[in-house]
């Protein structure tokens, strides 16, 4: 019996802020076409979930909305399963932008650059988190964005979540005061105790702008939001001066500006001489060694940790990705295929 | 007769963005002390007025608010009539934070630094205009944090104001395309037709963020906001990749944060990899040389305007800060003494 290709296909868009299970449907299709001269086929092991999928369901950004009727845009990880392509054989193992579906065809390229072939020894999962752009987007968000410098206080919102996570081990790691932001005290416990934070706050116990600036009497240096609206008015709120505010992508998941939470603080970045930018990690995935050299020691050492939350299961996609917006996740989110 | 000192007293602290003019009260009050060593009176000739007023009202700042029942601080410009300091005598003109009165002692330094003596042959007028606060406001803002290049379209609201007109015309002289944002078809007409800007919108006249986007469909490179909320809005929304936003001081006159214009557009500087900062002047005012040496040349060629919108008397100074609020002024507001 041939086999078949489960795809989860966008059917509706969402109307506000919220994703919802019925905005994706099931369909099972006969395999992608037979792979040509320098293509290869993907059999995918691992989906990755991502708030950036969020806008890719309605909103311009870097890549045009995903259109209706087709297969969900995200990063995945898979094996090469048959192939023409001179750079990539069977076995090798591949992460890239194939889609929630079982099989993608590719030629190497996907609508965010060339397709990544894993080194001999690095699993599917590490490259779906620490190794992929999570957590590029946490070193480099952090190290060229944020710059901070000895001395500074670093704090992070969305510390429990996939790049926040990351981003706040490395300040720690770094020599940094690292202050996290979660929402719960088993997560702050946790990121704190297991994590090695210097202290935690939980945005649900209390107001965040008041707990910042109890924790951070002198300000915060450095503010790796993934969060935006109150999170990103709390930390501008108790800016030190010449602090730097770091706009992780994963803020960027909203689509609808007409819905994006507001900010009022932001006329500290004046009183500050602060700076406030954004970036996308894709602009420093050229840069990938450099980050992964100076993550590996760590990792190695056990100083660094890479939580990765799994949901098991083809059919468990849409309810992963929901799961990463009500904030259940610690760390990153993959689906693992069944 | 012995003169008397004419001050405007703060007697009551806003209670949301508005100045009002019942906050100010009128004193007649004996001269200050007698001028020790190291000390010289100045009689003020000319009050500056800045939005930054409105924040020293009430809010805690890069200097404390002002006390309820003293004199309103204010930068003015005025003439040094006695003197046992060395380095001023009878007859020099200074800048300085003398405040809303006729007369004031100083030691040389005011709150925010050394007072500013005239060089011979500079009139008070511009010291506190172009070649003040206000220009190098637009100058250190534009250059060093705006950092335009060749081929960048610049937008600058506020841009009938005094430091945004200033900004603009700083813009277009060094071969940017410009565009202001004003209230009203009067002040565009004078940017555009008196002031060489190439466009001016009116914000008045319709939705600024679709007039921005008409204007600059491949987005603004720089953007110099003088005002936040939803003007700061109109250009995050337009931003081109790599864009710079300056944040000017003139933002910071609000005070109460709550009451701060919100803005919601901020994600953009991830899609557009942009940074938003902010700056205070008082940072570069050591280099102040170097914008006089680049702008004076503009300035004696009729190529650079410095308009000052000028209120008549003492008495007419609450009006016009009010004035300045209501965005009735063009160019610089100054009162002049009678």
């Amino acid at each position: 019996m041939q086999p078949t290709n489960r795809q989860w296909i966008l059917q509706a868009r969402p109307a506000g802020p919220q994703i919802d299970r019925a905005m994706f449907e099931k369909r099972e299709s006969p395999l992608p076409h037979h792979v040509r001269d320098g293509e290869f086929l993907v059999r995918n092991r691992w989906f990755s979930c991502d708030p950036s999928q969020r806008a890719w369901m309605d909103a311009e950004t870097y890549l045009p909305p995903v259109a209706l009727g087709q297969t969900m845009r995200a990063f995945t990880g898979g094996e090469v399963v048959d192939s023409r392509h001179p750079g990539f054989k069977r076995g090798d193992l591949v992460t890239g932008l194939f889609g929630w579906q079982d099989y993608a065809v590719s030629d190497g390229r996907d609508a965010l650059g060339p397709v990544t072939k894993l080194a001999p020894g690095v699993e599917l999962q590490s490259a779906l988190s620490l190794f992929g752009i999570t957590g590029m987007t946490a070193y480099f968000g952090l190290f060229e964005i944020g710059r901070p410098v000895a001395g500074d206080t670093v704090l992070v919102s969305g510390a429990a979540g996939a790049t926040g996570v990351i981003a706040a081990q490395l300040a720690r790691l770094s020599g940094h005061r690292t202050i996290g932001i979660a929402g719960g005290a088993d997560k702050c416990r946790w990121l704190v105790q297991e994590l090695g934070l210097d202290e935690a706050i939980d945005y649900k116990a209390g107001n965040p702008m008041e707990a910042v600036r109890a924790l951070c009497p002198d300000g915060v240096n450095v503010y790796f939001d993934n969060i935006g609206g109150d999170m990103l008015d709390a930390g501008l709120a108790n800016l030190a001066p010449g602090a730097r505010v770091v706009l992780s992508g994963a803020l960027s998941g909203y689509g609808d500006f007409d819905q994006m939470p507001v900010i009022r603080h932001y006329p500290n970045l004046i009183l500050k001489r602060a700076r406030m930018e954004g970036f996308l990690v894709f602009d420093y995935l050229a840069r990938t060694a450099e980050a992964v050299t100076r993550m590996s020691p760590w990792l190695a050492a056990g100083q660094l940790s890479n939580p990765v939350d799994i949901a098991e299961g083809f059919d468990a996609a849409p309810d992963a990705l929901i799961r990463l917006f009500a904030g259940k996740n610690r760390g990153k989110q993959l689906v693992r295929l069944d």
